[in-house]
């Protein structure tokens, strides 16, 4: 990390980042009215300290062992304003703001039909954001994969409805990339795109994919602890883009027997999470628990534990659903968990508000 | 399990019971005004069921494969009364019922002093219910094990205080047993007889509890499952004893690298217990997360997913605390827990009061 | 799956392929000497079997309910020949067959010396196969990445070296392919294709390295069931490459407290998956332990578990090693574990040979 | 720990023992020809080692922070002989010597004729110590408890044939004490008293058990790190008894999806357990496994990875024993897995031939 001097020109500023870039490493510049925080991206190990003190301008020159430095609290410490929150503005949604934000939709588009009349369905039920995959992760090639699993074409169908819901409902929408040849055509078409837990070790794809610049909603693998899921984030971070959606869905169940959820919600990790970062937390109970009849609790929970939105998959008729019928609630039962859980918010809301400067982007 | 016809006279019944005992057997009896359910306890694969039919005043016969029935609800479907949710009363305080209750107190009883002071200003703060351990359960002999680690006299000295607070300050008692020898000395002092985690496997000293016919606060294991936890309270249950509070207290962490919680909190066990059983589930959030700081989020959180309560660790000074001090909160914040617990708690409260027939004890 | 008639015309077998491809689907063909076997990759649920089975050729037709059906013995039964073991031939390597192969190198290439140099000394140590990573997957951003990391140039430059390593000291090479940008570079000029434990789930990869039609050594993923292992293995077999060298490498540990190895090494699931699946099983215990004082000891037991070969990290001087130093072994100890390993491998070989049709590509 | 003066006399040793249980702290006591080294047992904040260091005969007192000190290899250093391995002898048998020790039979006793026809036939095989069970830890109350589940006096009817078992067979015998209202029975009849995997965390057992002063077979606990395991152990060397035989037997298997093994074996925890104890470590494959067809293989892995012996469930009739047939093997079986696990033992002895100074019990 490098501290400018208040008076540094940006002509030694320019000169800072020439010099760190001489080893191989990146830069993350944060400008502040009086102060400027060059952060360095890479290893820096190879990074002469001393030598980069002596430089003019430089005020302080020093290195961070923080595996997260730039999505994390502790670090934008040394920034001229300490980020309390960080609000993510996708149309005019605000993700990480007072109100817990709602995602949901289908769990895979089928349709024009079905993808419309359910983001009919779930805006009048108080969600905020449309969702439904096209490119489906699945543990077995002989499921079925999404539209974007049919062919090309379909998946440029499937992406076209999926924005024009959107706009017709007025919803951004949200869907994943599952490969790397996904990536333009997905950006093309949603307002923010997610990483699925399967890929959050997948750094080749966070890296591409966060240069597109658009609000990443990214989910932590099944199998990680809350250490790896913010080390990863940071790819993302490293790029340059910091609107990231940290997303809990469930962690491996442990224990002999059957399993009474498919996945184990790990609650505790949402406000263990928001005091290392300033990134927004939402949780997914869907795939977490894998049964409809724990939404509404989970959902409620979550929220309690300080949550900042949910992404719940909303059917019109789950039971006809190709997959994942078991796992989604109607958008009546949606309406009832999103009263419920405004009203949770309220109660608990008190304690969020001691977070005290926030960053809109 | 063996169905007694609606005319079955008492004679009947014992003879019944007689013949199942015969192969080693033994019986929960289930007796409403009109119809005498008879379920068997032990290996059923002994039971000559066609035989058994064919005795005067059985009306039906037969084996049941389920690991847990004398606390399922499936089971009791088969009573006269399905039991919609176990209320246990101890002195004033109902366990199961419309409010959550709040069991708080030190970790470990260190002196008649700490324990009444603490046991005073958590009862002002809204407690119910007091804990205080004298056994401490300890993953190091070179760790202090409780007043009952010092000596004989030390133990019976320190359960007298804890049953003196109890009673003065008007909450039932409740404290762990960890071995056997301990059971008559706790039984006498206690109003509720505590098996800590990592006795759950311990199916002899869960069969000796029970028979002390008190109310017993059950822990699961931190690496059980919830259908091994639901297994052995069975054992509690086939005692005759099914006054039993099952309490949630986190599960291993999973994942490489450091833990942000000592252990992983499942709330979503919470509803998928009592989808399984009548009896009350509560939240232990200062074993599971082992911080300070995230017990009011994960207190909330456990009333929102539909806890029947909390056990919560509660000091006056938590730093001077001889074990947990970390994760034990002042009684001030006990209070704002209790508090927000209790508005989520009427909120979610709807769903609950879905369940319709009570059983109290 | 669809069963020719033993007098089917290739025109009757073009057709039933035709018909299937109708529906979205793939085939894989095994062709006998009098029976033709049609496997179905893809949803299944589309196919009409009845209509399939009224073509003119057709024996049978109907739906396999397998997760891995391509790779597997239980499918492999239909066959004309049923396949006892498959050995995949690189160069003159045998992997799969009577001997324990040996893929040995460095962590990461690090420089031109210092791969030719371990080249040379694994070579004179026994080794079949080098390995040597130029993509590292790394936890953190802040990490050494490999010399992909460095630049493009470094890439091509590395890939080089290591091709001319081989060719010097007569080892086929083997390297990671961490994103889908680098599969034609490595394709070029590795002989066996990784894909890391972090990509185990990574559809979109999997598939597209398949297509390079090289073999692929392809690692089990640190929170995956072998299940799972299998499943994604499937989507490799499903692009019509069945050269699948499955790699075991340690599972997430669990329990409480500091960790002993950095992943728990899975042996038991060798002759497990080897019970499934005629694909050779090898065993990788450097990342598995994380620890050099334990590889000998770990890779007998493996070898000792029926494993059918070793992937064994090897520097002349570990400390210097600028990632995994720890966990690297020198060549004189490799010489150890291999003189070592294979007189293990002939007294538990009687098993092995059980195995009696073998297939060799 | 206090190191005595070499000149230090009886009754100043016995001044040090005399203060430090004042402090209510226990003592260790190691007498060399030159060097008597005094271990404290217990919370060791509270002893003022100043104090201590200044009583006459004393050289050194000071405090150690490690967990399981009494067994580790680090704390024998201070002895006057450092311990490199501890053989334990039961009659004629050497446990951690350079054999490995073979301890085999039935799961479960379930008759006189049964035991003796077990007994007789692993005796044959090459089996080294009796193996039955008694109070057989179960997870359903309707399952069979074995023999000592039907009564007291099926219980010492039992315990008095394996003991005539292991007198006619000359083989010592080793058989479960699952609750402490079985440790006289058992320790009446039993050469080795076992401690299953249910108990680790069962402090009051381990210590009453320990007390009987006879050899204890150890296991870890499914869901226990092996820091939890050494732990434990130390709970019983601190009450003088060090003739504890460390069983590996298999963790909490991770993943989605069904498991292909009961249990996922560590074996790699058994050179880091002998790194860090002298205490002798053996393993069991059939609780492992689950699988009878993997017991082979993992039984040569086990030795082949250092163990210092097996034990085994073995059973004539595998598919009419009442529990655990799945996993027996057969006498036939037994006698190939204890030749091949003879010379595998061989190949890697001279790695354990390192181990220089050994300690008889």
């Amino acid at each position: 990390m490098i501290i400018m001097k208040t008076d540094a020109t940006p002509e030694q500023i320019d000169q800072v980042v020439k010099e760190v870039k001489k080893y191989g490493l990146r830069v993350d510049i944060s400008r502040g009215q009086y102060k400027t925080i060059i952060g360095l991206i890479g290893d820096e190990r190879k990074i002469p300290f001393a030598h980069l003190a002596a430089l003019p301008g430089v005020q302080e020159a020093f290195g961070i062992e923080i595996r997260y430095k730039l999505i994390s609290r502790e670090y934008s410490k040394y920034y001229e304003e300490v980020i309390g929150r960080k609000i993510i503005k996708v149309g005019n949604v605000e993700i990480g703001g007072d109100e817990p934000v709602i995602i949901a939709g289908p769990c895979a588009v089928e349709s024009k039909e079905q993808l419309f009349r359910i983001a009919e369905e779930v805006k009048k039920a108080g969600a905020h954001i449309l969702r439904g995959g096209i490119f489906k992760p699945r543990s077995s090639v002989y499921s079925f994969q999404g539209l974007g699993g049919e062919g090309w074409e379909e998946a440029v169908g499937a992406s076209r409805w999926l924005q024009k819901a959107g706009e017709m409902f007025e919803m951004p929408v949200v869907t994943e990339i599952r490969g790397e040849a996904q990536i333009d055509l997905v950006a093309e078409y949603a307002d923010i795109l997610q990483i699925g837990a399967r890929n959050m070790y997948n750094q080749d794809l966070l890296t591409k994919v966060a240069q597109k610049k658009k609000p990443i909603l990214f989910k932590r693998h099944f199998g990680a602890s809350v250490e790896e899921f913010l080390s990863f984030a940071e790819y993302i971070a490293a790029e340059g883009n910091k609107d990231i959606i940290l997303c809990e869905r469930g962690i491996i169940p442990i224990g002999k027997g059957k399993d009474y959820t498919r996945y184990t919600l790990d609650l505790a990790a949402v406000p263990a999470i928001q005091k290392e970062t300033y990134l927004p937390v939402i949780v997914d109970p869907s795939h977490a628990t894998g049964r409809r009849d724990l939404i509404f609790s989970m959902s409620c929970a979550a929220i309690a534990a300080g949550a900042n939105g949910l992404m719940v998959e909303a059917h019109y008729n789950p039971s006809e659903a190709l997959i994942d019928g078991q796992q989604m609630i109607t958008p009546d039962e949606l309406k009832d968990v999103i009263y419920t859980c405004r009203r949770i918010n309220k109660l608990v809301g008190e304690r969020k508000a001691e977070a005290t400067s926030d960053e809109k982007s």
